[in-house]
């Protein structure tokens, strides 16, 4: 390398994101040397506004910049029904879509034996209060159809039973899935759940 | 999206990195937050750094931190070989194979009447200063094995010729490279290139 230190430890911490590798980092690096004005300067400001303000809302585990985030203050959104996701990018996708009205809960993970995460790290207690406290009539778990995600969602339903209705995602074919490149499970589980026209 | 002006910023300004998109974007947004003392805060500090040091050196357009790069001042590179190159990133990747010794001359891109670039905008007058100055003996043109670049190598080669050795990368099967997925033109490169064992 010839470029200097700062550019060199520069393309090293980028290289670190996810999704970029080295050669994606030095790619990225030059062209924010080149729109240094554009993007360069702007980036490293914000980051460091976000690196200052952003923080976890206790009450739910999204990101925003208050100790209780927009979500959980909206009087609107307290319709009753809560959504369990895994993580704060499945909250955003759900936001995406606009699709749901109420009050969401992050987990932060899904319980691992191997990993050592219980009940305890995943702010399950926290979910158990929000029920009485927040006066939640339907929960919904919207967690990955993995084995992790479908083994977490069972054990919250055990804690949940008979204290409010419980509902999941339902399973089928995407919009604009083609059978052909569907597996055998996602297939299964769209004819079991078939619904007439 | 429910998280706050300057998260959805950022997001946005991330996505226009070269090998990000909104969605690796918003994971590296989410990461960068997470590891905030480890990732967040010193890339902030380091983009900082650069934006306010990164320039390109004025004699061969490589990207330092001084007016003329370290390659250019170090006399132990001034051996006659000046490398021309397309771009920086390409400077960077002979610079790591360590095979070359000499200067390089960055052109900053190829002719194209498409998009008006001429020989005035890729450094090329400089590039001709440059043999004299600086003493140079052979001119290696490793430009891509691109019609661009190939033309450029060619108006490259008139106006230097009888003046300087010119040379090119040769072209071949790559280290590694398998003969089924190598497309005809290599083939034939190679083919016409063999060389007696």
């Amino acid at each position: 390398m010839s470029s200097t230190r700062d550019i060199d430890a520069l393309i090293e911490l980028m290289a670190k994101l996810p999704g970029l590798g080295p050669r994606s980092a030095r790619r990225a690096v030059l062209h924010l040397i080149r729109k240094r004005a554009l993007l360069l300067t702007p980036l490293s400001d914000l980051m460091q506004t976000v690196a200052a303000t952003a923080r976890e809302c206790l009450n739910c585990g999204n990101v925003g910049t208050a100790d209780i985030c927009d979500i959980c203050t909206s009087e609107k959104r307290a319709n009753g029904e809560l959504c369990v996701v895994e993580d704060v990018a499945d909250l955003w996708a759900m936001e995406r879509s606009g699709v749901f009205k109420g009050r969401y809960h992050v987990l932060g993970g899904t319980l691992s034996a191997l990993d050592a995460i219980g009940p305890q790290e995943l702010r399950i207690p926290r979910l158990v209060d929000r029920i009485d406290t927040e006066g939640v009539t339907e929960v919904i778990l919207a967690l990955n159809a993995t084995i992790d995600g479908q083994t977490t969602a069972h054990y919250i339903a055990d804690q949940l039973e008979d204290r409010v209705r419980l509902t999941s995602l339902a399973q089928g074919v995407p919009i604009g899935g083609e059978l052909d490149y569907l597996d055998d499970g996602t297939i299964t589980a769209a004819m079991q759940a078939r619904k007439s026209l």
